[in-house]
């Protein structure tokens, strides 16, 4: 059966499921949908998803979303490099770091980067920097495990690695508009602040078929915007209207 | 392997687990911990889940948390029985269902429960309204699912059923208080609302070893409180500290 993802630029959600495809191999087409024209809320999109949400990935004639569902059935129907683990005991604790993942770091990314992107940093700043320490919190928990192994869980590249890896490098860009400066000075450099994560991030840059899954827009401008007033005239990354 | 499960009465996330151990005939050894007793937070429940949150799950030396990797763990470990549907499709569907249900329900039904019990529903109102708005338009999809199949996700009762299913509970108990009578009225009474979603309780309720899975101090009064003075002082139900 012939493999369709539907996905967005720069949502984290979307990026999850492209390194997945990419590490098992599997063909696709790939359909990049441009969230500023409303392509997620077409017609034929919601059909699929009556959400409106990215990414879709369509199987023949079967359709799924909801990323973690969609790695789910991707390892269960194509056996081959598995990316829920070797065993079931490994396979618990992939979908444990992921939960957790969900449950205690996301809602304070979520927040962060939306926050930054939106021009919203100054008024919300106290809140931003609680949400922080909550990241911060869980990083130093994930730069434990990967200060041990070479990856999130065991010595594999699995799921795990898959849901974080671009919910960090969604941060890392985020807290690199200057208006963020203050907010990211605890957790950037990383590869002074978490060496173990940064180290981490390479391998994953490093690997076959990375630079399909790594989000078109982001290429443009080749450098980063550094003045303040400029920074918020930028195409906003909102991760909102993704899962 | 020897299984234990660590749990709270009246946790949906410990009622899940209870749901899937009964439906897979594993035998455990159950472990009731009180929260009122700060049981769940005690050294060696750390030591195994350092959120000191429940349900824990351990089987032999391995131990899994979070209820999701629990349902998946036992699923893939013990495959007779399975809960996560008979073929990827449909196990893809079932934790498409599970994640849509955590990301788009839980949240309000949290607020909502939390609310009822911790006697703050009239400094909340308009808040509490539009989460039963949000709750309501969920369980109309599942109401929809429900009216032309037996299950949630197709002909058999799967983990969709088992994760869903002691949220509608709880959420009932919780809308019986007379100080949430005016929130409930769009809901409640369930056969009339929703009738699909009211047969298919039952159909829960009639399972083997449901009884088991039942919260013991729910059981307790016997009569639902009625009065709004003493509704504060019976002991709270929140779901805050289990997962």
């Amino acid at each position: 059966m012939a493999i369709t993802l539907y996905w967005g630029s720069g949502s984290p959600y979307s990026w999850q499921i492209l390194l997945a495809l990419e590490h098992k191999g599997l063909p696709y087409e790939s359909h990049l949908l441009h969230f500023d024209k409303q392509e997620h809320q077409s017609p034929p999109m919601l059909k699929m998803n009556p959400r409106g949400r990215l990414p879709v990935l369509k199987d023949g004639d079967y359709v799924v979303f909801e990323s973690v569902a969609v790695l789910y059935y991707l390892d269960v129907k194509y056996r081959a490099t598995p990316i829920f683990g070797l065993t079931p005991e490994e396979g618990g604790v992939i979908m444990r770091v992921i939960c957790e993942f969900q449950t205690y770091a996301e809602p304070a990314l979520s927040r962060i980067v939306n926050a930054i992107f939106e021009g919203g940093v100054a008024d919300a700043f106290e809140e931003l920097t609680d949400a922080m320490h909550v990241v911060g919190r869980e990083a130093r928990t994930i730069e434990g495990r990967l200060s041990k192994e070479q990856w999130i869980v065991g010595a594999q590249y699995s799921a795990a690695d898959m849901v974080i890896f671009p919910w960090i490098q969604l941060l890392r860009r985020a807290l690199n508009r200057s208006a963020a400066a203050e907010l990211g000075a605890r957790f950037l450099p990383m590869d002074r602040n978490y060496p173990a994560l940064a180290r981490w991030i390479g391998r994953i840059e490093a690997l076959p078929g990375y630079s399909r899954t790594f989000p078109p827009h982001w290429r443009e401008p080749a450098t980063p915007v550094v003045s303040a007033a400029s920074a918020t005239s930028t195409t906003p990354t909102s991760v909102s209207p993704e899962t």
